[in-house]
């Protein structure tokens, strides 16, 4: 890795990350925007914290190791260990413990911004993403896990969506953690792979995860990962709870069973009750919602897309969900001897982003500059002339920013799909009219001066 | 290290890492509003790179070592070095290299996007940056330059800014290379020493400069940086040319030396022919601004504020530049084997905003939302009934989101800074009628539900 003077520097990135053009920024900012409207509406407050924190603020440290886990990006500073943040909600844990006294009880804030994992990178698997949260911090009200689903659901018919392309699934963390004491699966370690392992039904099927619950599984890359090594008395009986792949109804009188306990069930109807007073529809309770985060403690929920999405290669996929969350009653506690219930929302804009990009009737505007074209390079005045009579006008515009003949100057134009080009050459310049060049329709002609930035209004 | 369950964890940030706030981040808002619709008019393109790039490809490989400079936040990945991005402009380099034959060129991008410094941080010096940037690559045309410092002027007018707050200074890097030609200094680390010292001159002064010229400085913190080791006919020759803390004037005859070569002197004249047509107003010459990086070869400028900025003590500051930037004609060919002149500006929008949020008549809103109080925990119905016709006449509104006596609720109200509650006990319930109470007036009045959002209209 010595740098060596002769060699040129890699052209490319590294595996997991990816340039963005401008439609896909230009549909990031719509959704940013709509996010906003709903969060001031709603009201939250606007917050941000940094891309590092100390390892052990977020709770990244491996047990009884002195480094941090390899999902992050951490780096040694002087004495202590940074990390990049994996999302944003151990930031705000560790936000509210540090001005506890300062801010308002119950804490309602929203944030947008990057968080980063340093996993092992796939076709279309990245390790920067951009993602919008929105947190009640400090009350066990069911109402508030209610509201966040409603306002994920505003927040998507706002970008477009209606009833019919998402569904909101939810579950509780208790429902699985009964599940788990039910089959008697006890160690930390399996319960917490256990949950990683459901949280991947979706995605790969049960027959797979059925591998992870098990001895373990070897992925496409020939990759294997340790399962959870349950007996299939547990598997079944999971299987079983979880319904999945199977049509069967329940036996009779154990309906309930599928919530666990008799309290989650309760807490399950006031979550749905509360739904229903925001006249929010298109919700349903679904067992194999799971979420793999290890800090959830009741409610959980996903959106899921309902129409169909196509990968890189053009291949229909299982698109899963483009956000979700819960409640975790103990993640800000960890800091202090104080109480801190909390649940909020996330939403994974670039996959919200790149699924949106699919849909057939969004679209999204796109404004290219006219073209000043030059003709003597000693006539700045007159095109700087123009360029600052259309632009006064709010007319994008630019004078051909290169040095070369009128050819390249019109290659130019076209290959940024400029709407038109103005051509001012020393004749013009005399008669005081410029041509005006419709590049879609090819029509020419010639303007006065003044007329020019209503001429390409009407053009436009 | 070692992290013992039984130790909480830090609440602290690293140094060099900040929580930003509500008001602040509404203004940046603002500013990066202002920032797209000036790009928009002006025809560039919108692109965004990832915050990751291999070190080789910005540059950052310490020279024969197999370790990325200290400067930056690197990690081993796999075979190669990774860095967080300390910039926009390498990064950008690296997308044109790699999508040379598909970009139009000339090419005209701007970007927004977080870099980081790994430097050592201190009071005010943070490690974390947003940093806006466009650039012109693809061109020699010093219309270019000036366009740049025309688009940085709107923004910052846009912003609320008069040609009077701010001062668009320019010099070319051509001009002070040849200040060093001219007095032997040739070596490439005593150059670079010294550019970067000349940077500083606005921060430090010239007496400490001097230091950095010659055999070194300690700095506030005891830290000894080592200096260029220049002889004192260098530094004085240094001193003359930038006039640095003299009033006398340049020796008759010399006064285009200021400018270096005859050749760097049109230039200049060239750049600042274009600024007047454009109708820039409030620039000047000024052979002290050098711009630290290495990677400038021609037209720098630099955008100083005017106005009184006060530091996080309350002490009045030399606050510098918000932004700048220049011709960077060799950076772009170091990754093949063609020629690419570039140009491009950068503003700093943290400090920006900081400083914004200084000047006594910027005024950004915040809104906050009506409080609906919950008397009742069986009348979710009812309150959330309020709230989606609140919601669904825009209103920003929210039922109190914790469990308490009214007393706590009203606290709450207050902090969150409310402009008014909705009180909807018992007995209005059955009357039909909802308590209106204004938090700034303490009036209080009774209101049809039918008739509260009108009622609110009103209020706000």
């Amino acid at each position: 890795m010595v740098k060596d003077k002769k060699t040129k520097p890699s052209k490319e990135l590294p595996l997991g990350f990816v340039d963005r053009q401008e439609k896909e920024l230009l549909i990031r900012d719509f959704v940013i925007s709509n996010i906003k409207e709903v969060m001031i509406k709603c009201g939250f407050q606007y917050l941000e914290t940094p891309s590092f924190e100390y390892t052990d603020s977020i709770g990244k440290f491996l047990p009884d190791k002195e480094r941090p886990d390899q999902g992050v990006f951490s780096f040694k500073d002087e004495k202590k260990w940074l990390s990049l943040r994996y999302d944003l909600t151990a930031p705000l844990a560790r936000y509210v413990a540090k001005n506890y006294l300062e801010i308002p009880k119950p804490f309602k804030r929203y944030q947008l911004g990057t968080v980063w994992r340093n996993e092992k990178p796939g076709p279309g698997r990245f390790r920067e993403f951009l993602q919008f949260d929105a947190d009640f911090v400090g009350t066990e009200n069911l109402m508030a896990d209610a509201e966040l689903c409603v306002m994920i659901s505003e927040i998507l018919k706002k970008c477009g969506l209606t009833d019919k392309d998402f569904t909101i699934k939810f579950s509780s963390r208790k429902a699985v953690e009964w599940v788990l004491d039910n089959y008697k699966i006890n160690s930390k370690d399996k319960r917490s792979k256990v949950l990683r392992s459901l949280d991947k039904v979706d995605r790969l099927g049960w027959s797979e995860v059925k591998k992870l619950l098990g001895y373990g599984r070897k992925d496409a890359s020939g990759d294997f990962t340790d399962g959870a090594d349950l007996t299939e008395d547990q598997i079944n009986g999971i299987r079983w709870w979880l319904k999945y792949d199977s049509k069967e109804a329940y036996p009779p009188g154990t309906e309930t069973a599928k919530y666990g306990s008799e309290e989650t069930y309760k807490e399950i109807q006031k979550f749905r009750d509360n739904l229903d007073f925001f006249g929010l529809k298109n919700y349903k309770f679904d067992p194999t919602v799971i979420r793999g985060l290890e800090y959830y403690t009741g409610i959980v929920f996903e959106v899921n897309l309902n129409f169909d999405v196509q990968n890189f290669k053009g291949k229909t996929i299982q698109f899963g969900s483009v956000g979700g969350g819960g409640r975790y009653d103990n993640l800000v506690s960890n800091f202090g001897n104080f109480d801190c219930p909390a649940t909020g929302i996330s939403i994974g804009l670039d996959r919200l982003v790149f699924a949106l990009m699919q849909k057939k009737d969004f679209k999204i505007k796109t404004v290219r500059p006219i073209v000043i074209c030059v003709f003597n390079k000693n006539k700045n005045e007159e095109y700087i002339g123009i360029l600052n009579k259309l632009r006064a006008s709010n007319i994008s515009s630019e004078i051909y920013p290169g040095e070369g003949k009128l050819k390249k100057q019109m290659e130019y134009a076209n290959k940024i799909g400029s709407p038109a080009v103005i051509l001012y050459g020393d004749n013009e310049i005399k008669s005081g009219k410029a041509t005006l060049k419709n590049l879609k329709t090819g029509n020419e002609s010639s303007v006065k001066i003044e007329d020019l930035a209503n001429e390409i209004k009407k053009l436009l």
